[in-house]
């Protein structure tokens, strides 16, 4: 598998072991970029590219030109912050032979904006936290008995964990509320967090694997360790899920086991801070995405072995100060 | 080295890369006890113990008891909390041949206590942050300009950054000292965070490597991107220390390095949490702590190459779920 493939991994920061499993996968050639030297993920690649932070416009030309010179067959971006100044280009890319890793760009957009999700999932008939965003609304609803606090408060657009925070009181809501950003509020889920990695078709955007992971405990946003589980319900959870919304790829669902049935919180379409907790227990991803790559038809991954903790500790890599 | 050896790490939580190192260094047999099924370190052993925490009285007795039924030849506790309730058993170890890495009991009493440790610090000439037990007399250096706002609060007794805080003004020193532990204020330090591994001689006490890192980023308490560092003039620092402190085997020195020179802040009498930093650049004090045991005559242990930047990246163990 991979055995002639050329990767390009974006944003390559702290994806070591993605690194390795392309390598153990048979990829002949992993190039890895990113916007600082103090990343260790360049430094077990073949090669590195410093590039210009996502966030700017100099971000996709300077990945485009690498995929071109480079002959890239595969461009994977790991970063939600990746994602938006990329999802214009799969088809030029394409174009010139290098497969990009990405949701349709309006998937990308509903993934990024909580409100559009939360109307999405309403309309789909999918469970997930009640969310307000207009004042007003919400105030009625308090005073009914509706929304109750406290409540998350969160940008409508953001990555991860930024800014959020928890209004106790409607003194609290007038700070959130006063923000220079859109901010939203949401429910409170009384239940246990999840973390799901699906693949899905390159082609079709059928699911072809499954891996959920219920997580014990946090450290910086990433989970440090989790419990492998296996459940047909959220199974048919996250395959309705996704035959009413258009992802591709490796993708990373958040969600909670409530009293009442699972309730969606996320999509991050790509690579889960925790991918590796499932690779380690069989959900073979990678292998799934190079043969999409190379065009074989895809079977349904092998499902990960219950009850498994899957439990994160620190390794390191030096480099050379290039200074 | 070690071919024969039997080694109990204790507290093994995430010490998966010195169980890796022993074993790289020989080691035939490690053993691994933690008070959590959850620890990854456990399943890297060659075989692993679930014990009382070190919390409790319970905790020594069953160490002894271990070390005794195994043969053990050296036993690692590797936590803050570990070193108490085994300081006074160095000797009983002895006995029935373990033996333990720690260093002196009234020297961990010194380590594990914030007043003393400066006290010690002013008596022996050692530059450290000036340091404030005693309201009255913080209040009179806060009159007269000698002390002042921010200042840094920790309990006199803690292991890493449980509690600490920070001190803006008098209110926040009357909450301070209303606490129910008994607590400190510090200087805020000007000046850049390192982190040093040192192997001391187990029988004499003498230096025989020195690994200094510059902070670059931390996570959770524990070093995320390091410069390894190389500076004669913390060499001498390090020297005079512990020519003045008992301390052995591998200990780590918390200090700031300051305009006016380099100031003690803390030292941990065990493993650093960024040990590995210091070994995957050549600093092997395993080796030298295995060649210890054996009773080999210690040269100085290599000292580590500078400029080279230690980037951690998390990586996941798997076990079976025991319940």
């Amino acid at each position: 598998m991979g055995a002639t493939m050329k990767v390009l991994i974006l944003s390559a920061g702290k994806r070591v072991k993605i690194i390795e499993y392309l390598r153990q996968a048979g990829v002949e050639t992993i190039i890895a970029a990113d916007c600082s030297e103090l990343a260790p993920a360049l430094y077990v690649a073949d090669s590195f590219y410093i590039v210009p932070r996502s966030t700017t416009p100099e971000y996709a030309p300077a990945v485009r030109d690498i995929c071109k010179r480079e002959s890239v067959d595969l461009c994977i971006p790991t970063l939600d912050l990746d994602l938006d100044p990329l999802a214009e280009y799969r088809e030029e890319f394409a174009s010139f032979g290098t497969t990009l890793m990405i949701s349709p760009a309006p998937s990308i957009d509903l993934a990024a904006d909580k409100w559009k999700m939360y109307e999405f999932c309403l309309a789909h008939n999918i469970p997930t936290p009640r969310t307000w965003i207009d004042r007003d609304v919400l105030d009625r609803d308090l005073a009914s008995g509706e929304a109750r606090f406290p409540l998350f408060s969160k940008p409508v657009r953001s990555a991860g964990s930024v800014d959020i925070g928890i209004a106790r009181d409607s003194r609290d809501l007038d700070n959130i509320f006063a923000s220079s950003q859109r901010m939203l509020v949401q429910e409170f889920m009384d239940g246990e967090p999840f973390d799901v990695d699906v693949y899905l078709d390159l082609h079709s955007g059928l699911v072809r694997g499954i891996n959920p992971k219920l997580k014990l405990r946090m450290r910086e946003g990433t989970t440090d360790k989790a419990l492998i589980f296996d459940d047909p319900e959220l199974t048919n959870f996250i395959e309705d899920l996704f035959s009413k919304a258009a992802f591709r790829g490796v993708v990373d669902v958040d969600l909670y086991a409530t009293p009442t049935g699972y309730s969606l919180l996320e999509i991050n379409p790509r690579f889960s801070w925790s991918y590796a907790h499932s690779h380690e227990c069989g959900a073979n991803f990678i292998e799934a995405l190079l043969a999409d790559v190379s065009g074989k038809r895809l079977d349904r991954v092998a499902t990960a072995r219950p009850k498994w903790h899957a439990l994160a500790y620190d390794s390191v890599i030096l480099n050379r100060n290039r200074n």
